[in-house]
């Protein structure tokens, strides 16, 4: 899950771990989204991403070829998925005994891979196993190999599980979801390890974080350990994408981001593709130890957890796309955006990318950053972004208006009526104190 | 004038000068507001630290003293002001010529040295001079010495004059107010310093810095010359309450930050007053280089301008204050209390200190800010600050739910039922577009 | 439910029967709820009101009275549940088998009869029937009896199961809670009578009617039957506070409503304490065929669903309070007023009363009312409600400065500066054009 | 002005004159507007009906056929704008002296009759009459002309100035704007007669109302006289769209209107284009004494005024338009909808039509209102309307799910999940306190 949704959903600014940005839903999920709209083939392949399951799984799978993998021979999967690719098996409660074929989103890790076995032993069902970066491109899987129902190693206590099932019911109502987590017996990787010995299903390999870690393009995020104790100070060696800053480079870095209505198009006006852009200052804003957050969060299923969050690429975007409306969008356009804004990191961060609502508030989007085109620049040092200097053709900023120096457009003799008027409802109020 | 507020009235969110928050509007100004009332007297001290004039007064004035400087004798002024105290004469247009005695707020700088003659030649009147850091009690002077009007130095582009006579507005409607820049020719220095001379006013010595700059215990402004473009970095010598990151120790530096019902308490378990507290942490704040915020606000009066800011015991303050939140409060209350926040932040902005609905805020504010108590640690280094560590004994975070290990107050199972209900509107509208 | 709560928290803003309010919400509960914490002896009165259960229990049953029912000999109760009132048996599933005793809320209806052997069947518990018109007042009986659990008959697709839970979570979060509507296999009528008398239970003699009713001081609402198609109007004999509009009186009838810092106090001068008014009103503006609302609502659970409500206190109270903020607010603080409204009726809608976010906005409420003092005069008319007329000694109106005519505290050349500072952005955005 | 606006950027929730609705501003703009598109030529079409000036043209004059009115001959004015129609003299203040011609916008009527020669007189500039119901039309006007000034009747008091003058910011930025209520010795009708008497400028035979009115296809509104007492109630003889509702018919009327993506488009299945739509409906309304709000608002300039509406078309058509909604739009879709619609009707109140972010808005109504289709039956009756039946296509509402019949869609078992991490921020609140 991104950093970039919990920040905003939740409404907890933070102090970022230096200089990372507070309130970065402000940035407007729209630049955000149609930016990574611009890095997957579609919006689904962007859901795809923030939908990311639990594991490492860094490769981008295209749809099609995500659906290959599944129906002709996964040749990308290890023997486990060969193995247990199509079970049968017939037992059950509730759905028990009611499935035919479940899909399930599948990592290759420990949980995912005891799933397979235990979904056969109490759903009595044929399990297709789909691995892949790209979400959406489930539901599809199901609808190809026929399946009733869906299946993901999703935790009972998380955001990704709404994630997964609210994208299903909007895409197939009629899909059924089994979430082991939220039934099982397991509780714990000991239970898994030997549920997975009593069915003779090799353990992956993969040496078991401490941590609970998502991962793609956006972010990367931590939970768990000593972590859990909101008093306890991250460990250095935890993080994965950015350097501490006090090893960061002692000299400053400048970059110049290029904006094409609300668009993050340059890098020091060299032009990049969306995914290139975000891989190349996630690279770079790394390296100065930019875009850590640690926070205390409201999850949607009622309660409050830790995590700390990696997003250096994200970090930069914000504050210069953030920087650049300062110019281009005049006060109240600024409120009614930022107001949205909220709004819309909530319907992401809660899974409801396909809801309607998120559609006419992107179409709000589009309008309004039309003009939102220019450039900022931004000094990288020992973990903080600083902005220093904006530019666009469309700037309401005027220098001849709001100069000490005397212009010709404002003449400050009409603020004592504006003062006298806007301050009307309190000389009335004062007034009323003085006729009593 | 505080970037506190200005940064929050206009929903500017910058991404501060390493690591200085961003909405810090957020921080609810009750928090800030409350807290500032056991620095001056009273409300009406914070206040006139938020409207202290152009100019350098440093000193602070309580109220009493301050009509006692005017009343008695003037010892604190230098010889301008005594010899320009009281004046006679009879002229003007407009209010000119109807006025008997004004009162002036007055710094001792060359603006409002020149005003006493000015106001003398063409409104024919008194003038009292007053100088305080303390803005209220101006009304109460006024009403002391029988005058019928105040004055003021400021321009007609800022705030300030807003401020100013809103407030003069809520205490005494019926006071007259005289604003000469927003009326006389003077249009700039060279022009000042004639009608001085040719007036027969000594010129204040103080060299006239190249910025315009506000100053109060909470923040320093500067604004003016190269800063007009907004394409432009700060110069490093401009700065006066904070270091360049780059000269910070080389060291972080870990503080507590003691909190009780939302106020600042005590640091590393010092006890201490509000006003010593909020000096000790510019201090501290300064010395690492924190809380500098470059930023394009809007003014009120319609335009947009550019400023920089210096707060570096409110950057610390806001954060640890923040973040005490995240364990007190939940989702909803937090956002409902940062929406109040940013009306808050606006009121204050806009003068109207003396609103009944600032006054039923607090009541809200005190009210939802009960339980936020704790401690917050953090971490300051190279002009960033990360929070490291919180507690509180009314914490709504509990390890015991969020753990990935399994726990008897959460069941997961429960989460099933929440999805489907929660994901219910959902369901419906792609079932409809089954149907069809 | 009261249809206040539903028409605001779900934002249904609806054209009522003839004159009925529409954002009723916006009333600012705080109004209602100060005054309804006159009527019951504390917030937990009122609340207990809003939970009623389904039947059509009418009489008030204080607190302690409520209690001595249930402990001391349920004279008050009919046969059944003096023979139903204590049971002991062992079974169940989930809680089944681990609850000793659990405190059912009673309604002497066929529902809640059939409850009382069912979860001696079911859960082998001892049951104690409690029948008030309170609410709380039953986690104290949970207590006084030493129960380990409450149990209710609402079903599991409605508001008040919500709201009996979440009060029981606020009052006791160890109480557990049996909800047989969600576990049983009774889906309707034929089963239940069937039940009964295969349990030897006597069916209560109340005829069922053919709406799902609700009442309490406040509001009766109806649902089910053909109201469950929203393409039909609701049948004239459907209605019980109201007449028809067609059947009111040809002469319309003159209220005067008096408002005591936003509580309603008096009826054409006469004082009357809360209970008393509101029956009055109910009474009065029922003859007129006032407060119908014909509504789909959006319930807590994520379904629609359809109700009809009868307000007619409710609505003429409404009617008065809001017009006579339109005197004694000004225009921010009314939208700002609104806004924690709609939040306001959101919580409580949920069953969110002791949420401390509910008491911080009663602090708000109760100090920006502080100053709605005054009289509104109504004309009830064939179902509709008009104000005629609106005095306070606080009023913000002035016609000295509203007149056509010229007075001295408007000066209408302020506008021309107000103007030209207010519209500053779109000359600058419009420049902006013509400079291209 | 229209009513609808001054009811919904004031936040006024208002009953209105017997079921007229409250939050009518909750309707959309973007409904009324896209509506209202369609009655006139453009949006500026619209525009200009919204700022129709002082006066009673009804005629709808296109927009070129008004510029040949003003270039060619004045053929449909009276011989006084024939007589007045250039003008040249030679003196003024500020501006005066400063103009060479003068775009008028004139109605006919005392006021400027008498501006004509006031103008000649002090500014010394030729004047050009321009007479419209269309206010855009009037920029292009001055552009036609080569006139660098526009003049209007509106007084210093009103929001037709501002809506004016926004325009003209809007389109042409350079256009200077004289407003000769704001500057001139002129206080009322007496002084007006005189001075046209002196000036030999043949007074207009309209007899002038004691009330000032505005009158365009959407509203009637009526202000001053014994209006100016918000204690008095409304004399009977003054309304002029809609009879009294004690006079309206004895039995109720039935109309069914039918929508299309939010657009009202038929009544009783009988297509009609929008202007006839609603001019039927203001007939039909009328009849039935619909669409009266007697109201104190809060005007722009900050002051309260009194007005009273009629609205007999707008008053059913938001009813209809609403109550459609709630079928086919969820409970944050509304909520969301309803914050934009307040800011929305704030834009349009203040003239801000040819803001981005009003146009922002419209995409966003547009998109989300793609689904609101169907119809919606209302019941007039002695001056309210009740909704009685409504269908869409697109309906959320699914009696299968809301039933108290059980089905298959919902699990009712769901809910207790639902309600237990719903609450479960009260429940950890709630252990808190026990936990102490």
């Amino acid at each position: 899950m991104s950093q970039l949704l919990a920040n905003s959903a939740c409404s907890s600014s933070k102090i970022g771990f230096q200089g990372t940005p507070v309130h970065r839903n402000n940035f407007g999920y729209q630049r955000k989204l149609c930016f990574f709209q611009g890095i997957g083939a579609s919006s689904s392949g962007f859901y795809g991403k923030v939908m990311s399951y639990q594991g490492l799984q860094k490769k981008n799978v295209p749809r099609n070829q995500g659906v290959q993998n599944v129906m002709a021979g996964e040749t990308n999967q290890d023997v486990l998925s060969k193995n247990t690719d199509v079970f049968d098996s017939n037992s059950g409660g509730g759905l028990r005994g009611k499935l035919n074929k479940v899909v399930l989103a599948y990592s290759g890790g420990l949980d995912t891979s005891v799933i397979v076995p235990w979904l056969r032993e109490n759903y009595g069902c044929e399990v297709v196993c789909f691995t892949a970066d790209v979400g959406q491109a489930m539901v599809d899987v199901a609808k190809e190999v026929g399946a009733d129902a869906v299946s993901h190693g999703c935790t009972g206590k998380g955001n990704d599980q709404v994630r997964f099932e609210l994208t299903f019911f909007a895409l197939n109502p009629e899909l059924k979801v089994v979430a082991p987590w939220r039934e099982w017996e397991i509780t714990g990787r000991e239970d898994a390890v030997e549920y997975a010995k009593k069915h003779n299903i090799p353990i992956p390999v993969t040496k078991k974080s401490i941590y609970s870690r998502d991962r793609n393009l956006w972010h990367l995020s931590h939970e768990g350990d000593i972590l859990e104790d909101p008093a306890n100070e991250p460990k250095k060696d935890m993080y994965m994408m950015s350097v501490d800053p006090e090893d960061a480079p002692n000299q400053p870095e400048y970059l110049e981001i290029g904006i094409e209505s609300g668009i993050p198009v340059s890098i020091n006006e060299r032009k990049l593709s969306p995914a290139s852009l975000l891989s190349e200052l996630n690279e770079i804003g790394g390296r100065h130890g930019i875009g850590r957050i640690d926070m205390v969060e409201n999850r949607l299923v009622g309660m409050k957890s830790r995590g700390v969050y990696e997003t250096p690429g994200g970090t930069i975007l914000w504050a210069a796309a953030r920087e650049l409306e300062s110019l281009t969008l005049d006060r109240e356009t600024i409120q009614m955006k930022d107001m949205l804004a909220l709004k819309y990191a909530e319907l992401v961060y809660a899974g409801r990318w396909f809801d309607p609502l998120r559609h006419s508030m992107d179409a709000f989007m589009e309008k309004i950053t039309e003009t939102t085109t220019g450039s900022v620049t931004l000094k990288l040092y020992k973990g903080s972004v600083t902005v220093t200097s904006r530019k666009s053709p469309y700037s309401l900023y005027r220098e001849d208006i709001s100069s000490f120096e005397t212009g010709s457009i404002y003449n400050q003799a009409d603020a004592a009526g504006f003062i006298r008027l806007y301050g009307l409802p309190m000389r009335v109020r004062a007034m009323l104190g003085k006729d009593k």
